[in-house]
């Protein structure tokens, strides 16, 4: 750790979630003023560099790396991002963890269940700080949701379920692989939808709603060729298109998940809903800042759905903002799990999901493939 | 009144309201079946006989008249339905309150204050039972926010505003006059959208939030001659096609109202918002069996808009339809109003809004109408 | 058949859809007025006489039977409406068909595949006219959706979603059994949520997206015991409290289904969904008068989900009730059934669903609830 | 002007909007990386010398100041950004413009149209480069608004409606004046509602519907009396609590402004909403990202309201930000407008709204005022 408190951040990736990160890192000085940890923009690395060149200049690093392997082996790097396609997560994290690094990485994990369970067993041999990227817990209502959860206000639990619609892949001449088309090839991405969006929907899930115990999934390719961007051949697609699965959770409840890059009409549609015995919340990233929830203690003919508007100073992290019914946006997620990791720094706590807590999505994603694959339910605890 | 508790009705106007009032005498039966009075459907007027023909034999009545005179006339009539264009309505709720008929009367009152001013008169002298159709008082949804109201849930009241825009005008092909168009036509109708529309809004208003004090209104005609269908000559139009007023409540309050028969893409959004100190409510007919409520008594972080699904068995007219979640439509808001007045002859009461108050109403429009002709503020109490 | 082209109606059950069907044969005459065919109220059969007559003088039947056997046999009936509780359906119907008469079933057929495959064998063997009330296809919105995609608007199919959410038998201390309960005896009902909820879910969907392939599914009783209302004893709960399934379709599109009495907050919340390669719909029962819809052929900046008001009278049905923006209620979509039925006598088709075409939803319920008790896929084509 | 493109800022006030300005400068940096200029924070001026040290530390401005005048007698500043509550505006701009400076004012230029009229003289005799901070123009979804509705898309129009409700001042307890609350205070402030939240839909509407003709205006005042925080006494309230008004605008259609601090239940809703001859437009603070867009020119039964998630790349921003559906939140509106200034200087375009546009805007303020005082009809063309 460098004196003065500063957090010497070295990114490896310069593709969206590099942008999403870098914004999250400079914002926190201005809107987290207070904390003792301060992020430095220290290294930014991408194997062309160009590329890295014009993303530090652009964001701010104040060097590049070509070679991740020397960004990990610099002195004045306290933490390092991760932020390249998933097939490079695992090499990475256990070499700096090895080398003592601190490690954020993106979601999820890994390919899968096995790998990353190497780069957990990496991170708590070396005893670093670390997170995993799943951002969406950080939205203030979805923080809020949890809230009301912890409260016991749900009472029992019933169902959960959660949905995450796209349609971007439809058009069957889009190309797979390659540069910005690295989620559609499954030897980089491990796997489609559900590692790229049910992931963040188990991630929610488990947090909100327990561990899941067994699931029964089924998934789909539609498209079954492409062409390939690095190949130029038309190959076959490896990933699953479509993903749904059904669950039970430890708690007795039930789970219904679905994820798709095929639902015309929707763009990045996750939402949840939760049941309880005396209260309900829903939740759609459409409308990010709304939280609706049903209280069945509400007099009687007075009973609805409200719709929160989480834009109140004493709302999860609205107090740093604006002012009520001025709504924030999507990378605001990322700043507050900047801002919660620094937190971390100075209290001496974990920054969830640690890479622990996010090896039981994985878990779970690995369970819902083999389902899918064999056709039966398959146990998870 | 006959003997057996029937009440005879003689329906004149055989347009859209004496469907909407026919089927609500025929389902009161059946939705309502504890109560003692049975309207009968004892006979329908219409100028023309075999209009007067095809509706009896469509609804069930039991005889036909084409001189709306003689129905008055007749000893086996009750109940006048009055259901014509709007110049009628002042001389035959004249002649039947002096025959001695209870009157039902379609709203507004009449054409102008001074009309209805005599039919008031007339029928109080006469002492009869009467009611004027405002019929979306008895929608679930705006009879509960009546109720909460009058809970005294709200406190002290700061805004009301209502409106109601339609977009069946816009076609400047659209012929004035003749039938289907009276309304269309000054002379009949007295008014455009402030007769036909806001006078809606006008009695809700009063119903929920008081006597209007003062008004300030702006008028416009957009298509400023069209075809008549009668004469067949193109010729001035004299309504209003679109009509706003701010005014003040003597509760203190001030109230905003619109009405347009211009406004694209709104069928008939009819829509009202009311604003206290402790809690707001807001209606939509396009909606209409849900109320929006906000309760600042809510938990602060949990406080939001409820959307209240007026279709539980414990709220208005409810225990009457299906089972929860299952709506109800427009048309119900007659078979209330149908079953209220019957109640009000087993009960001694009056049937809301009676002539007496549903003048107060015209007394608004009336006012509104001067204003915006003379450009100045007209007070009415 | 009668002469005058009457249709002389015997129903046997006076609960809820005894209610709803008695308002749909009232009703038609008034708004499908043209019509040769009309229902006439002959006679009305329960087990309890004093229920029956108040039954018959609230609705207007002619007569009373407390033996469903002397109704059928009677000679001035022409169909048999029947409305009983799901274990009497096969006997009446199979009865009511050898006896010549037309039959108008509730849904779903019978309490299981076999017992529905007997009732179909006997109506073809008879050769009468048949219908199965899952009364949602009738109303206008989802009558529109069928039209939608019909014209083939959508383009190839990736997914169906459907739900039905209700929250009434979350109280433990809800007894089971007996009046009013019925629903909730899994040897009067033949299932939970599956038979009553998910039977029009699947209904629909076979009818907007073709025959089901292969399902998956997983069922839960929330409360193991209640009392039984008929012996008075805490006996076991029989029934699936929840059930949810996965499914394949004909087309290559997925499906994903889920129903539960236990989502707290949701009424009657049946949402269905049908994403298409150029074109989506949505529909929702809590505002049952409106069709979301996304086409991709808008113009790119200005794409989003309409919100489509049904209530046009060139939008189907429409141009029997009120004028735009008006909606209509659930009991409607009965009202439209009736009319269909009386319409199939005229031109001798016939009125969809039939006992055929709805024994396929009983065929693919049984193999959820097999797939579910199994725990494994199970293929229906 | 510095070498280097620089744009060297001095900003004087920091209360919200300095934040919101600061935050909107350090951004554009990361988001707009090929502009030529570069904002670059200079100074800061508060007149407590602790509190200009604080903000300059929390958004790295590199000096302070704690007199304005000598923050405008620097020549290492370009360009003025006014905070200031609206007093101090005209004194402020008038002298840098003297001065020689670009001047950024926030809105509305001043508390009369008097004052702001001064201001605009000045800056166009010292012929500097000006800005008024109306940010909602630069909301994508009202950028997409504009674009629409210049494609002439609506047709002829005929209604222009806008509300800005909000609830913060019901609270009678709440002192006025001073600290954080010198938008209570008439004389600081100039008025309420009026230059503060009606301002804000002044400006819009003149800029989507062009110039307003005539005013009729209510305003009141719900709390009469409040502690002023700087006298510790009771004094009167001089502000408008609430202010309705009616308008013509010069294009024929009508409009209908409203605005309150309250509507219980509203944070800061403000709402507008445009009714064209062929299409109309609906737009919510609250839902910031969304659009809502009726084209009369669709299928006929397949007309409706799209919800238009204005987050896509080729809609107005948004190829600045993130990927489709995922959306921006009320600060971006300021990141837009110095991106848009930045922009203005390198081709040597204006940055709307100028001083001489934005008076516009003080002129119509002005007359509701002077409307609302008198209770008669106010021209302004």
């Amino acid at each position: 750790m460098a004196t003065n408190k500063e957090l010497r951040i070295g990114l490896i990736g310069c593709g969206f979630m590099g942008r999403t990160h870098s914004n999250g890192y400079l914002r926190v000085k201005n809107f987290f003023p207070e904390q003792q940890y301060k992020p430095v923009l220290k290294a930014v690395c991408a194997r062309t560099e160009s590329k890295a060149r014009a993303f530090a200049d652009q964001w701010g690093y104040e060097s590049i790396e070509t070679d991740w392997k020397k960004l990990i082996a610099r002195d004045d790097i306290d933490a390092v991002d991760i932020c390249t396609p998933n097939d490079m997560h695992a090499e990475i994290a256990i070499a700096a963890a090895e080398a003592g690094k601190m490690v954020l990485c993106e979601k999820p994990l890994a390919r899968t269940y096995e790998e990353s369970l190497g780069m957990v067993n990496a991170i708590e041999k070396a005893g670093v700080k670390n997170t995993v990227w799943y951002n969406y817990r950080r939205l203030p209502a979805v923080t809020l949701a949890k809230q009301i959860i912890d409260s016991g206000k749900l009472g029992r639990i019933f169902h959960y379920r959660a949905n995450f619609l796209q349609d971007w892949t439809i058009n069957a001449n889009l190309p797979q692989g390659g540069e910005g088309l690295w989620r559609m090839d499954a030897a980089v991405a491990g796997s489609g939808v559900t590692g790229d969006l049910l992931s963040h929907c188990i991630d929610t899930a488990l947090w909100l709603n327990g561990s899941i115990t067994t699931v029964s999934a089924m998934t789909e390719t539609f498209v079954k060729e492409r062409v390939h961007q690095l190949t130029g051949n038309v190959q076959p697609v490896g990933i699953d298109d479509a993903c749904s699965f059904m669950c039970r959770f430890k708690n007795g409840s039930l789970g219904l998940f679905e994820s798709t890059r095929y639902a015309r009409g929707h763009k990045a549609l996750y939402t949840f809903e939760i049941n309880g015995e005396n209260a309900s919340i829903r939740w759609d990233l459409h409308d990010l800042n709304r939280l609706e929830f049903f209280d069945n203690a509400d007099q009687s003919v007075l009973k609805g759905w409200r719709s929160i508007h989480v834009t109140d100073g004493d709302q999860p992290y609205m107090n740093r903002w604006w002012v009520p019914g001025l709504g924030i946006g999507y990378e605001h997620s990322f700043v507050h799990q900047v801002a919660d990791f620094m937190q971390s720094l100075e209290t001496g706590g974990s920054c969830s999901p640690t890479f622990r807590e996010a090896l039981e999505t994985n878990q779970v994603c690995q369970a819902v493939l083999d389902s899918a694959a064999e056709g039966a339910w398959k146990t998870i605890h």
